[in-house]
């Protein structure tokens, strides 16, 4: 217990996790972190934090990398609200994927978007090319003939081949199991879902390569469901079970969850820089009552809002990150000078993102053609 | 009474079909016909005969026919099994509307075919090719940039787009009205056959047109379905309704269904013509249990199987037909010699279809380019 406390990479939430490994056969990220090194060089951040926490199959995606074969990393976006930071710290896994040399998908769900969540079609075009491609572009996702950013309804025919196949071999009681009430959009964007794990296997995207997805731990019965429909189409089509990755959420400024609809707990990479910092500073810390107790107890970062921007985004250096944890806990940096540190750490991301920003917005069309209705 | 027994071309199942006509909106095609003259010229021996019995929204077709707009033919082949005369007969109706100027869809169902009858899909491609493409060329389908066949799995982007949006307004509950027992198969297929019907309609596809599919009264409940989809898009894509025309079917050679899992009661248009011969000289016919009751009663051509075809497909001209019908009524004609003269119509269909059906073969990719897996 005392060496879960000390962990400056340790989240309050993180014991949650537990039982994934335990019930549903995700195996722990942690001790592949020497392997990853091998492999890689420095893990990720995010890696090294724990806040990539656990895997499935993440073995084959090393080895397939030290015998030079081919990898695909997939993920999407729901284009359904403003890019924040939630969204950046997938964006950041792509990005470190991408200058390993992994083939890039990211597909925009726009059909789901669309179709399950009933949004309005131009809006949810404009939103997934002005928001998430414009932010990963601003973010550093280089053009190049191995990154395929696609919107789901302006895809190649083999992809919607794919999900028509794919309905032959799953089951509506299977479907009902893990999304509960069923209507045929969530149906379709299930099937859908798959083939965007998938398709990348296909001859017509290139041939085989081994696939790895980064998801939320939410997103697992997924995966589980697309891993079974590749066994069940592993003789007919080749296809075989994808590896994941799953990653801890960042929370929102109020310790409740981040999300575009709660914007005043949301930091969005559009922000103003000064609306940024006004919601960083009423944050939820992990000060303690009174400055009297934070002064005899030290100061929490596990349960500090704060501390997780510097632990996804804002401080890349461990040692200079472990110096903050000690100096939180042993009350000798304060909520106050510490929020004034990271909103000048925010403001400065923020000034030089928008900027790149402004740029990336130009060339969205360069990297992805949105559907024309 | 009387009148309908001495109607050439009643059937004795007809009198089935009032229920359409009465509970759900079907009307009866037969008070077009002199409207249908005044467009297209003669009406088909089909429309003529009452054998198509039924129309949604038809006036609409000829009044657009009328004033030179674009009208749309939508069909569709299930490639599930040999083609035979009932195939035949869906063949002749897309044949007449080509020479009359439509624009022509056909689909072959091969994502049906594959996921909800669960056939081998290698096979279900060869079928679709040289079963039902090369029937329809050989029947007289001609290739024009008008006409357009495609496999459901092998088609455009904004088609797959339509079966991604349909999704959002449809439920499971009317799908499961209609369907029966659903799975994600199956929710599919009917979306994709709306799809089907509808995406003439768009701008991609060359922009607003009329449609009209003709079906089988069984379809009709999809029918009706496609049609709220249209409603439910016209203001977002522009949808309209389709019109539908509802054809019987002719029955199998016993009387029962006729149906490619039947072949000795069906008729394959690739039958070596000595085994169609033979199978049609077993027909069940409208004769009597013996020659003294049939000379006395006069024969049943309403139940006559081999009279069916004649109404169907082997004689073109109306007064012929009617003389042996009257003839057959008025014991001027017995069973075994009506056959012979059936066998040899037949005979000779068969022999000039087979070989254009050979020429037809080779020319099958020119019409229609096969999905590649």
């Amino acid at each position: 217990m005392e060496g879960y406390r000390l962990d400056p990479w340790a989240s309050a939430i993180r014991l949650e996790y537990e039982k994934l490994f335990r019930y549903f056969g995700i195996k722990p990220f942690q001790p592949l972190l020497p392997e990853v090194e091998k492999a890689f060089g420095k893990p990720h951040r995010l890696m090294r934090r724990g806040i990539i926490f656990g895997h499935r199959d993440y073995e084959k995606i090393l080895e397939a990398y030290r015998s030079g074969e081919r990898i695909a990393l997939v993920t999407g976006f729901m284009p359904s609200g403003k890019f924040h930071f939630g969204h950046k710290m997938v964006a950041d896994q792509i990005i470190y994927y991408q200058k390993l040399g992994f083939e890039i998908f990211v597909v925009i769900a726009d059909a789901e978007a669309y179709a399950v969540r009933r949004l309005d079609r131009r809006k949810i075009i404009e939103i997934g090319l002005y928001e998430y491609v414009a932010n990963l572009i601003a973010l550093g996702l280089e053009k190049n003939k191995h990154t395929h950013i696609y919107f789901q309804t302006n895809y190649e025919t083999p992809y919607y081949r794919l999900i028509q196949m794919f309905s032959r071999r799953v089951t509506l009681e299977e479907m009902s199991a893990i999304y509960g009430d069923l209507e045929p959009s969530k149906i379709m964007a299930a099937l859908t879902q798959a083939a965007d794990i998938l398709h990348p296997q296909l001859d017509y995207f290139g041939g085989f390569k081994y696939v790895v997805v980064p998801v939320g731990a939410d997103q697992d019965p997924h995966i589980r469901l697309t891993r079974d429909i590749a066994a069940r189409f592993e003789n007919e089509l080749g296809l075989r079970r994808p590896a994941s990755t799953y990653h801890r959420f960042q929370t929102g400024l109020d310790g409740n969850k981040m999300s575009s609809s709660r914007p005043e707990y949301t930091i969005f990479l559009t922000d103003p820089v000064d609306i940024a910092v006004r919601k960083l500073k009423r944050a939820l810390t992990g000060g303690r009552a009174t400055v009297e107790e934070q002064r005899r107890l030290g100061g929490e970062p596990e349960k500090c809002t704060v501390y997780e921007f510097y632990l996804y985004h804002l401080i890349e250096d461990d040692t200079q990150l472990r110096k903050i944890y000690e100096d939180c806990r042993g009350s000798r940096l304060l909520c106050g000078p510490d929020k004034e540190y990271a909103a000048e750490l925010l403001a400065k991301f923020l000034e030089e993102h928008q900027r790149r920003l402004e740029r990336a917005r130009d060339r969205v069309l360069e990297y992805v053609e949105p559907p024309k209705f």
